[in-house]
């Protein structure tokens, strides 16, 4: 019902983290579909910095050339690269800078992006050298990923500093679940949709499960997560905003404050667990030796190489107190080492009240919405028929799927950051988290925390390459419910 | 979730116009693809009777295969040949109802179907001729097709002289759109989901548009048509059960007396229309010569032979007054020499009240479920989606196909004879029509048909090959709305 946009004007953005993982696997694969999408304007410059000294512009390109030679033929892949540049920098270090800042500054009021792709500890020393440099007028945009804090404080703490560089509006934390074509989908579906904002509330809806299970373990990242864990490194974000975007009332508008309003109060409205409750409404896990996709892999432990009491699974029951989903529970769990490299929504509604097919055929499963995010993305409606033919009424549960790749024809897949990226270019924060809902959230996580840290028992361990401890079974069980783990 | 059915023992069947239009189009081809599927037992006998009597067992059995030699093998048709047989008979006069009667009570109280496929006038002397002879017995069906009578009148004279020798549970009143898969679909989509039945109603639905549009003419049957006339003949029955369909409470369980009470509820709620407003809620047209697939046609008088008053087309809006349905409009709609062959009930809910995708997309059109029952059968959800890509929140409507062809692996296309016969073998007769209902839609069809007898006003003549007269677009017009004559 409308055009694709046409692309921004030319613009800057600077990678610090130019030489990372993130860049590598992400940003540069991004932007390089974005540009063959005609949507990077020829004029654009971008600067990757990293500390490598033994860099220079064509040695960047060089490098870059190599992690995305696969994914575009050499003329494109050329012209994309001949945007890029390299300088090298110890972000801490005063050197530098004015480099960087002259190269930035030159072509005047150009919007310019700051990609923090860099460790969490240096956000805010880079937020600092950017205002003194003068790199902090109207037009610029900076971005940082998770984690912000480890608690409320310490998140409040980082953005007042970022606050005192940046104003909010010009501050994009990134969450990348929120770019995701099935999130988005999910926003298009309640409210362009008039059948399913009548059943979506705790009248219909039995209960909500929320799944983002990884089959890998900590690996290189040990170090950063164990101090961290499940609860901070996932349920505190992804899991918490998924939750918001399927149970915020309809925003009156599709505006960046006028959504996060809305996210804000779903955050808010959550049941307090801490003390009192940790125990009955939460588990804990962590991995021990076992297997994934027919490999034996070592238990956390191991890979960590010291004992330790922090949680690589967790299972919660979540509840929203408001008047649309009281009683309604939110299970979310997540967990390294499951058997399934999954992240799914999925809305179970309530069974119908009375089977008027009795005799004919068996029990009624109730319908579900499956809203996945990985490996695929896709949404599914569950849905009972007839099986056709002249045999009676037989029922049959049967799979809508509702992301119409057939109807939309085969297309390149768009990853979460292309849009994402585009979006800060653009100006638009709608998909990225304020903070005051990072605080809000870390205000639910901080009480769950504390509870865990003051309690004697440590994580219930569980193999490597299952769903997690039995008590994250029993949780949910004991509820009359099952965790759904082999949809589609 | 449950086995297909076995087969009901063997069973006689009679028809009454053996070689009649109905029994060569329909009866026969359904018994053969019944017989195929082993839902016919061996020993099921099959007789065919008319007055023509230079036709004996063989020759009928030419004639038979004749007719059905595109539609099965040589080996199976050989096989379903073996059971039919034929006997001439006048069935006004006494001669020739004993040979019958000796054949069929041979065997006891096998299940015994007596299908009257003739003009409606013998439907009465044939059942009394039946109970002559004695063939009125508890295992005996009696069915009979449309039309029973042309007023609440005589069809309660049919009725009660039918009743005078079968009971009403012996009666099967076929209405082959009861039969159609669409139909059968429509019950467990409604209320084997929790999904639709809160939104099936008034507060969710703007509209129900029903329309049955034919492109044939009158053909051979125009003698029978002009004393009929398309309200009559299509919309006494076909569309008022579509619309009880549509419209009715869930029953408390799938029997035929819980369902067919439930119809009759809703056939008891339409809103009058009669001499006061007629006119305005109604429209009646008369076909002009025109073109129809590219054929010129010639217009109804012509095919007559005489100037008429008879409707060859209607369109109403009609009202379910109750607390589930006040104030949505049902527009029903049929006619002869329509543009398109179609069949089809669309369920138009209600608008978004509010959209709050303004600025990034148009106007977002509300979700329709459409029912196609002719000519291909099928159900289609159609609702609003996000359009994949990174280029912002774009909405498009998309269909989803909820018959499940794909799913359920296509196979042969099942005529609703097929199952309703089966169901009369069977003893079932929840989709017949009960007597109660036959008169109920009469008692609503009655005060219409009067006003127009009454009216001065001759039917408004529209083209061969067009939705109608343009009166019958300005009756739905008005109300803010559109018929749908390009669905799908």
């Amino acid at each position: 019902m409308s055009a694709p946009p046409v692309a921004p004007d030319p613009f800057d953005l600077v990678i610090f983290g130019g030489t990372g993982d993130l860049a590598r696997r992400k940003l540069l694969p991004a932007l390089l579909h974005r540009f063959a999408d005609g949507q990077i304007a020829p004029g654009t410059r971008i600067l990757g910095v990293a500390r490598d000294e033994g860099l220079d512009d064509e040695g960047y390109r060089t490098t870059v050339r190599g992690w995305l030679q696969p994914q575009a033929g050499p003329q494109r892949l050329d012209a994309f690269l001949a945007l890029l540049n390299y300088r090298a920098l110890d972000v801490r270090h005063e050197a530098g800078w004015d480099e960087v800042a002259r190269l930035i500054l030159a072509p005047g009021d150009r919007v310019r992006v700051f990609y923090l792709a860099t460790a969490p500890d240096i956000f805010v020393p880079i937020c600092e050298r950017l205002r003194g440099c003068g790199l902090n007028g109207p037009a610029t945009r900076v971005v940082i990923e998770k984690p912000i804090g480890s608690d409320r404080a310490s998140a409040a703490g980082i953005n007042d500093a970022i606050g005192h560089c940046f104003d909010e509006r010009q501050t994009y934390r990134i969450d990348h679940y929120l770019g995701k074509e099935t999130v988005q989908n999910l926003t298009a579906l309640r409210f362009a949709n008039a059948l399913f904002e009548p059943i979506w509330r705790a009248e219909h809806v039995d209960h909500v499960q929320i799944t983002v299970a990884e089959t890998v373990g900590v690996e290189g990242r040990a170090a950063y997560y164990d101090r961290a864990g499940a609860m901070r490194d996932m349920v505190q974000n992804h899991l918490l905003q998924l939750l918001c975007l399927v149970a915020m009332e309809p925003p009156s508008r599709l505006s960046a404050d006028a959504l996060r309003d809305e996210k804000l109060k779903v955050l808010r409205a959550l049941r307090p667990i801490g003390a009192a409750n940790a125990a009955s409404l939460g588990v804990r896990g962590q991995y021990r030796a076992g297997a994934v996709d027919g490999q034996a892999v070592p238990g956390y432990p191991d890979e960590l190489g010291a004992p330790s009491r922090t949680e690589t699974f967790v299972a919660l029951k979540a509840e929203v107190a408001n008047w649309r989903w009281a009683g309604v529970p939110f299970y979310l769990r997540t967990g390294k080492r499951m058997p399934l490299r999954v992240s799914e929504i999925v809305v179970s509604f309530r069974a119908v009240p009375h089977s008027i097919f009795e005799g004919s055929t068996g029990p009624i499963h109730p319908n579900r919405l499956v809203l996945r995010l990985q490996p695929d993305e896709s949404v599914t409606l569950w849905l009972t028929n007839k099986v056709p033919g002249p045999g009676g009424m037989r029922l049959r549960d049967v799979p809508l799927d509702m992301s119409f790749a057939e109807t939309f024809g085969r297309q390149h897949h768009v990853d979460a950051y292309e849009r994402l990226l585009m979006d800060v270019v653009r100006g638009n924060p709608m998909l990225f988290m304020r903070r005051d809902e990072v605080e809000a959230a870390w205000a639910w996580a901080d009480p769950i925390l504390a509870a865990w840290a003051a309690s004697d028992d440590a994580p219930k361990p569980y193999t490597a390459g299952s769903w997690g401890p039995s008590a994250a079974v029993a949780l949910i069980e004991r509820d009359g419910r099952t965790w759904i783990d082999d949809v589609d």
